[in-house]
């Protein structure tokens, strides 16, 4: 299965087989992700780093997953100090960058900027958020942090917090109907999954379960994924507080919770899930952002053509 | 020949001997800057990133060489994030981070601050542009891109545009009479090539020509370089427009030149050339940006003593 | 002796011993600091860089540190930019930062930022600076310089400018203190040093001069360590002018030095020693400036557990 020169735009691009052979070979890179081996895998490598928006923990776990595999980082630095402030296009950016790079990693705010890069560039792009768009390598350290975690075939999972803005849940949704899921959703009413993607996962046979509570929700599940609700979201200051408060993860939260849940979140935080939830063994988010290094690493040596 | 230790300043202190031999360089470089082959000519080596204004083109591809050449960059970072916001002196800041560093490529808007800097340091200086003052990597790449796209021996160029401020046509035009060249200039009356470097040129025995519409100049050249015009170069914006829509390059204005013709830039672009010239052979533009690599490498390994 | 997953948070964790170490590697780290030779020390180790404030020397040498030993750098970029804007806890940042890395170095404008930091991290946290607190990297390179430049047991030393909020040079004292020294303290009344201090000096049978000039104080010192005073420390800028003029040093005022007498600056200076300075032998500021990157070499390497 070759995924050289592939752009990784969107999951939808993605079979079961070609995400189980992702995940496979970032198991392999998790040694080197570990430092417990070192490698030149991608040595005289240049990944283009374009971030049009800030970004902490995506920008810097592909530009570990470049370095621990030997290769060069390149980046376009802040919007500001660079020609786009002088009215360049998004093509012509792209155009000349690759130029400069084996592939390029782009986060945007724009809805479809990965696409049209995608038409633009010689190498490979790598969407690393396109607004309200995709993000599909947030999709791809999910399932590996599920796998290696818990187990990703008929999982019982449940979704809590802003379920209809959340393009992560979204996405991992449409990956988790890959591999037979129950899925159950937690959310204030202002911020429930679209409905079409309900439908549409029934279609898939996928069970999908809606509760008002977490403490209700998470009885069953193995893993809990949380989202933050943006303060963005409420005209009201004092609405938006009731909302957090009852969807805040907290040990008492989880008295009832199996033994082998495990509590997943994007990061960062706000207070969503308390600092004591940290030391419980349920707490698997600081975990899921490490796995972001060996799953981008992945899908760098996949799409430069290092790997097979 | 070796530039070993020496200082890259301004394209005045290059012979002809001296520019064939670096484009000779480039030419063996740039196997190694399209990535189809690897290299560790330059590493343990670091080169030293002084932007005190923004870049996008000049400051990755200088990065993007020192990285194909198994080098590494350190950057000052943004001006307000250093000591300079602290009132240093470039001077002091030029001495320090030669303490650290192999070469250090600058770009300052003071005119005469690479050459003040190479007064202080310790290392290699790169100057990488210094106001209205001088930017020879730019004519290296240019010089290149002609030599790869076309031939620099009698050349028959057209430049168009902003032919007063724009350094960059002005070391070009300096740099094509080394090698012999008739020289179309193509400019509204404001901006038009200064009457000193017009002189020098006749004096070189160089043939300039002047016209007034690109459809004319272009009739007969084998590359035409255009620049960009900056509106705030006009107090009356309709003015701009008049003089922009009249010198900008389409596929119709394209109808009559030579099937050889070589369109180049030195972009960011805005409107000066349409996209849709992008699709034909003429636009090397892309290319030239691209050859600011190999052209950066050549400097960067002469002026470290890695290569002769 | 092993410093491996060892935080370098304060001085005073280190005995004179651990000093001694610290500066033996150094030396034999300083050739390849002066890229004399080259090393793959530090290959595949990647070095988180977080700072929340600007620095230029500390920062850069840091970097360069990493970079001559084959290893890389991993920085999370302006604070604007980062998911520290989006309100994430330093905890939290600590944490997904050192599943990235294999040491992290940090400043803050926080007192007690890099204690606090060393509770989360998995990886070894090097305090770059924590405001009003602790910068031990800054101690080491001091007394690397006095090693190198003059020598440490039992040195003759004037400390002169800020003594009251200068963290530098209460670090110094005490360090120098392990090694015996006759310390002359000069400066204006308003930021003299503070008297706990000079207990504590005293009670380690160091003695301890006031002088109110520095023509006075060098004539019989070997080192002079002059710190920056900050117009801000002076509510009235007539106040702040004289006590600068007084207080800087020019060929005339080192008339009377002995000759093998070092001048030290931590850097960016302003007025304090005059550029004219810089030709004499003293000057030991810049050479200071370079030392920094031996000793950081040596902390990364002690602590990264490839040197022991």
């Amino acid at each position: 299965m070759s995924f050289e020169h592939m752009h990784i735009i969107s999951m939808k691009e993605f079979t079961r087989d070609m995400i189980d052979h992702v995940l496979e070979v970032a198991e392999e890179m998790e040694p080197i992700a570990r430092s417990k081996s070192s490698s030149d895998l991608l040595k005289g490598k240049v990944l283009g780093v374009l971030f049009f928006e800030p970004s902490t923990r995506t920008r810097m776990s592909f530009e570990a997953a470049m370095m621990r595999l030997g290769g060069e980082v390149l980046s376009l630095g802040s919007v500001d100090a660079s020609s786009v402030a002088k009215g360049e296009t998004l093509a012509d950016t792209i155009r000349v960058v690759a130029g400069y790079s084996n592939a390029i990693v782009l986060r945007h705010p724009m809805e479809g900027a990965a696409r049209l890069a995608s038409e633009f560039s010689a190498v490979p792009i790598l969407n690393a958020g396109d607004g309200a768009g995709h993000h599909p390598t947030q999709t791809f350290l999910d399932l590996y942090t599920i796998k290696r975690e818990s187990h990703l075939e008929g999982l019982k999972v449940a979704l809590a917090g802003d379920l209809k803005y959340g393009r992560t849940v979204h996405s991992l949704c449409y990956a988790l109907s890959l591999y037979g899921a129950q899925i159950t959703l937690v959310s204030p009413p202002e911020l429930s999954m679209p409905s079409e993607i309900i439908e549409d996962l029934k279609k898939k046979n996928i069970k999908v379960i809606e509760e008002s509570s977490i403490e209700d929700a998470i009885q069953d599940v193995e893993v809990l994924y949380m989202t933050r609700i943006q303060k963005e979201r409420f005209p009201d200051p004092a609405e938006y507080q009731k909302v957090a408060n009852r969807l805040q993860i907290t040990p008492e939260v989880l008295k009832n919770a199996k033994k082998n849940l495990r509590i997943m979140h994007p990061l960062p935080r706000t207070n969503e899930i308390t600092p004591q939830v940290d030391e419980t063994p349920h707490a698997s988010y600081f975990d899921q952002s490490f796995y972001g290094v060996p799953i981008r690493m992945a899908l760098l040596c996949l799409v430069m053509g290092v790997f097979e």
